[in-house]
């Protein structure tokens, strides 16, 4: 490359704009359909059904312990796709870069990226890259939007929830919020607060593999923390759903962070986790089959469906008390995604 | 709504967010795979080539005369997706939006995504909002992703573009750019200067259904202008295009501001342009089967494919000299699309 910062010509459809891709993006996305570089890519399918999956990723500061925001883009996309029972396939990467940003930085993120992808197994097969003015953007967003293929008979989706399912989450809780969050406030310990930031895809096949629809429902608790995800399900299977608060792992360096500024772990965003509905009758080898998994070491079952009060989440304290968990409704961590 | 101005909490994942995405995108996209409202949309498709793009649009202003961010969003993947002789199926919508933005405005920008969404005929299926502070964007930027169904048989690609195939355009060219140009500059006269933003999938339709695999490329001349796509169609064929300046249209009003502000006016993007390079013997069909569409109503014949000089565009001028027309180097107008 012949400049070290981003120009607003980067993003002008033109000669440097065709620099940038082939020296940064196709050097490390390069795939036989993305090379084509048309204006959109090509692939066939078979008689299926497909999932398609939209995120931006404004996350701040765009590198953190554990991750990247380019690794976010691609784990949080596979991750949504993998949450409907869907083979990631393909995906697309759309850029919003901020004129001034280091060429250097970009190409890690872009590395990144590759790396996630190859880790997932899925191919980033189209893009874009605009560039907005110094000030009109904070260094980078990214979109990526993503193509998966549900396998034949797989029906993953919250109205399956019953009463008496049982919950599982793959281990501990508020990694990446924390992350974040402790590197955004310049927190003295940040270095041993790492993001889980992971795709997910291959655990999810292998739980699929075991235990095939006695998997019910499927969610990634990212934004809003495991407390919104389970509100959602509640509320969209119009049950109740109960948990433990002695089930759920919390890693102690994310704990001490909670309790020094006042958050609750139910509420902070995680990128590396699933939750499952599981029928009750196949919980324990589905925590089996997700304990072999290195994203499952730490799988626990961490409560169940039950009737009422409906479209609640109750939690279980460990004093034997109980008490609703709401969603969130204020935002607690402002772009942690 | 509660509120009349976006807040950091829309953004939340919580209560907030299900209410903007509620009371605004699902009143106006609304439609059965998107009320699933799950992690991803889910279809289903038969033995078929598809096509994925995605496209990031940061157009400033936000409205424009002829359209605003929202309907070129839309438009544009559309487009797209077009280009590659694909029927635009579905869309994903995916926000960064300002804190701060009004509500209102993000609405009449959802009624105008819906709009042109039905011009087009495509569905807008699965979508993602985040908010970030105040400062760290300009008001709204949306990346739209689109997947379309290439037909049996349609084969259009710049691989196929031969020496002696003609050249057409829809219509006159710059409208879109030098709209969002003069708006920028309060320039008296800009409320006569309109975008000239649309869906072309219909009259790419026709054209196909009346010459197929004659019509061996189409481009839309969007970022760069007319001047970069043709560029880029004869790089990636390795022959020449050579096009006439008395057969391209100009609007006067655009040549006018072209002329006071110096700009060349096959350098300004179009958004409801195309550029179809068509087997010589085809021409005059699709050219007639053109301008019964009322997207087409001017189209033209503006040059011919030749062997040499290999990778150039030639422009022959109206005088009858030749001039080397180069892809845009710098950058004329950033955030126009």
């Amino acid at each position: 490359m012949k400049f070290d910062k981003i120009l607003l010509s980067h993003g002008s459809g033109g000669r440097l704009s065709q620099d940038l891709i082939q020296d940064v993006f196709l050097k490390d996305f390069g795939n036989e359909i993305l090379d084509e570089l048309n204006d959109s890519a090509i692939f066939k399918t078979v008689d299926s059904r497909l999932s398609f999956t939209t995120d931006a990723y404004v996350v701040s500061p765009i590198f953190f312990s554990g991750g990247d925001i380019g690794r976010l883009s691609v784990c949080g996309t596979v991750n949504d796709l993998s949450m409907m029972g869907a083979k990631p396939l393909y995906l697309s990467a759309s850029f919003i870069i901020e004129e001034g940003l280091q060429i250097d930085d970009l190409k890690a993120i872009s590395r990144s990226m590759k790396q996630a992808a190859d880790e997932a197994g899925v191919k980033i097969v189209c893009g874009d890259t605009k560039v907005v003015g110094k000030g009109m953007a904070d260094k980078i967003f990214i979109t990526t939007s993503g193509i998966g293929l549900i396998p034949d008979g797989i029906d993953i989706s919250p109205q399956r929830i019953c009463s008496g399912d049982s919950i599982i989450i793959n281990g501990t809780i508020g990694e990446h919020g924390i992350a974040i969050l402790s590197q955004r406030e310049g927190l003295g310990f940040s270095s041993s607060l790492i993001s889980d930031v992971a795709p997910l895809n291959h655990l999810v096949a292998s739980m699929l593999d075991e235990a095939g629809n006695d998997i019910h429902a499927l969610r990634d608790p990212t934004r809003g923390g495991l407390a919104t995800t389970l509100n959602e399900l509640a509320d969209r299977s119009g049950l109740s759903i109960r948990i433990y608060e002695d089930r759920i792992s919390i890693q102690d360096n994310v704990r001490g962070v909670c309790e020094l500024l006042g958050f609750d772990p139910l509420y902070i965003a995680n990128e590396g986790k699933l939750v499952a509905i599981v029928k009750n009758e196949a919980k324990d080898r589905v925590l089996a089959c997700m304990r072999k998994h290195p994203l499952g070491i730490n799988a626990a079952i961490i409560g169940e469906v039950v009737e009422k009060p409906e479209g609640l989440v109750c939690l279980i304290t460990r004093i034997g008390g109980m008490r609703v968990v709401d969603m969130i409704t204020g935002e607690q961590l402002p772009r942690i995604c």
